[in-house]
């Protein structure tokens, strides 16, 4: 298992113990994660903070050419405003968990030049299984759904 | 002048007052500003409060149905990271004070079906030409560029 997944999928975890949303993310710049986080709609009663945004703003304020050094790991395909995010800050490469429970932008990255790579890792997928069993209006409500 | 485009400027004057980026934006349902915000960069040493993700953040979690009607104003074109959040909640309609500094994801916005209408305001421009004119690193690096 790659530390870095591995990383991200603690973070999840730690979203789920949290009552949360159980997606995790680590941005990762040479070899070290400069920036962690998962999830906060829930415990912030944030409609922006999903698992990539967090990991971001966490890494904090970083120069241009720092975020076309990085990968970002995330434990679900991104959505569009991750996505959107990856784009607007350059960032060449993407590490994705699973992409069985949703689908995101994964084409449009790829059109854009982005290495996306997706793992399958069945950890990552039966948390998420576990969390919208559970509470499937709370995951409707973090993808724009009814 | 459309009051809803006027609260976005009057977002990003604050923004400007604060010594920060000056683009603001305001979320309207149903005829009524539900979130108000600005670019906080600089204040919050934040990497994804723009103007629109500020406002949305503001309006706090909203059903589905909420953003399915509601327009966003914002004082310039938005990025790809903004456009994304516009995508992920399914906003239908973005009304952009000005293009002429920026383009951001506009197309993309129409090809998903998005109405997007370009005001052109003058005091959205000069607004940003004199921020870009007093602090073009600021600038650059807000949208990811060296």
């Amino acid at each position: 298992m790659n530390e870095f997944l591995q990383a991200a999928i603690d973070e999840a975890k730690k979203g789920f113990a949290e009552g949360g949303i159980p997606i995790g993310s680590v941005l990762v710049h040479n070899g070290k994660i400069i920036g962690r986080g998962h999830n906060k709609r829930v415990q912030d009663g944030s409609v922006i903070l999903h698992g990539e945004m967090d990991a971001l703003e966490n890494a904090g304020r970083q120069p241009a050419s720092v975020y076309k050094e990085c990968t970002i790991y995330t434990t679900l395909s991104p959505c569009s405003m991750c996505s959107g995010t990856i784009l607007l800050y350059g960032i060449p490469k993407v590490v994705i968990g699973e992409n069985k429970t949703f689908v995101g932008e994964e084409e449009l990255l790829k059109s854009r030049g982005v290495d996306v790579t997706v793992v399958d890792n069945e950890e990552c997928y039966n948390l998420m299984q576990q969390f919208i069993q559970e509470k499937p209006a709370l995951w409707n409500e973090d993808i724009g759904e009814d």
